[in-house]
């Protein structure tokens, strides 16, 4: 997918909402345990229920290689029924993968040409040649971590030069000057609203994905104040407060409320934008 | 594994070779592709041919993911292999994982439960949670990036903070205070013996593999100068100079006999140092 149909479908949903199928088997409603192939029966009624309020998806690669073979079969059938039955979603492997270059050129394959993915997440600690190989693939994108949610980011990613420069701002900065940089995009966690204006000085353009709304104690608000551009440019990911809404019978359209009570707070937004 | 035994087996086998297991269908000798699984049965050659000279193998996920759920299946049935005919052996899925705390848990299950892999690599840029819970697995390690071999290493990792600290040694010296971080070994490259002295004086105990020897230029004797520790404390890793040294029938004789030659210039070392 490229930039253009990524904003387009953002302004006709009125939505940045991005949903994390980050799927645990036992978090799973009962019912669906006895189907052959219970996270994908999952994904698949998450996806039906919440499509026209979400405009990206995002399977974190973890929560499926717990699960072995079984567990990328679920994967692999996710992003076929996403990529079928709903062309008009980004979707996002959220995989933070990163070697040296032909390693990374394997990963770039694997995600976008195997599993047809529209993106990856990548880690920015091997530099330049472990994320480029990422960004030569067109209408593909590569959403490399810069500040992250957890506690940990603080361990060395605000560490800081003597120049005073942080790590994550010299990781921006930095891989504005890589070959084919408009294909990149940054995971810029929704705990650090206070680090959004320094973030957006230096890639006013680029999209942000943003986790860490909900059960990491994110504030939307804070985050659109700081991260919204003249494209929008931000995803705001949920992972945990949507699809686990519910363990019942009506865990899906349990998600599909609370995705609407957050799709409506985005469009809000939206409006008092001018966008 | 733990420590002790595998001290044991590299004085046993006066050896600290890892062979790295980075299988490309398009190099693979052309008669093993008809073979219902060319890739286990390349690595299954190559294991029996080399178990006696190596103390560990390391095949990159990387490259197992570029092929999809057939893919994954060799990498399960490589390391099944492994696990049940040598059990001598250190297993290392280089993988570079690393994400928030229980993402992270979800990775270290599928490499140390699941696959049931000696070691996984991970990524640093997240911090303590996202490594910790690898280091929760009784004789198990989680080997961390610190300084790689690619031109990209020099982007971030030798950044100096106001204090003259790099970012590499910055990672080394943070992650001792992490919880059983004597599960932890480190990457470091081959083609950087000139700061092996100074990563040494920040981790003298704790094993470090290095890549980059061969294909990518970096010099045995430079890194043994500098690397061993009084338990030997290396592990060399090399990949393409010995699974690929013929892509004829006799592709396993020819990779034992590089892997043979790299052995002996190790047993000389161990023996000149009185290991």
């Amino acid at each position: 997918m490229n930039r253009q149909r990524l904003i387009g479908e953002i302004l006709r949903k009125r939505s940045f909402l991005c949903i994390g199928l980050d799927v645990d088997k036992e978090k799973l409603p009962p019912h669906l345990l006895t189907k052959e192939d219970p996270i994908f029966e999952f994904n698949k009624a998450i996806i039906d229920a919440t499509h026209h309020l979400a405009v990206a998806y995002k399977p974190n690669t973890a929560f499926y290689e717990a699960y072995g073979i079984d567990g990328w079969k679920s994967l692999e059938k996710t992003i076929r029924y996403l990529n079928e039955k709903h062309p008009e979603i980004f979707t996002i492997a959220d995989a933070k993968r990163g070697d040296i270059g032909n390693t990374s050129t394997r990963y770039a394959k694997a995600f976008f040409e195997d599993l047809d993915f529209d993106s990856v997440t990548v880690a920015p600690y091997m530099g330049c040649d472990s994320v480029e190989p990422f960004l030569e693939f067109e209408d593909k994108f590569a959403i490399m971590l810069a500040l992250t949610s957890n506690k940990g980011g603080l361990d060395f990613q605000v560490s800081e030069d003597s120049s005073g420069e942080t790590l994550f701002e010299k990781v921006l900065r930095t891989s504005l000057n890589w070959k084919n940089s408009e294909r990149l995009m940054y995971v810029v966690g929704a705990t650090r609203p206070e680090f959004l204006g320094k973030i957006r000085s230096i890639v006013p353009n680029h999209f942000l994905l943003v986790p860490g709304i909900g059960a990491q104690g994110g504030d939307l608000k804070a985050v659109c104040q700081y991260g919204l551009n003249s494209d929008v440019g931000l995803l705001i990911n949920s992972s945990r407060g949507i699809i686990y809404a519910s363990s019942g019978k009506d865990f899906a359209e349990q998600a599909a409320a609370k995705a609407s009570e957050v799709q409506q707070e985005m469009a809000e937004t939206l409006s008092k934008g001018s966008y």
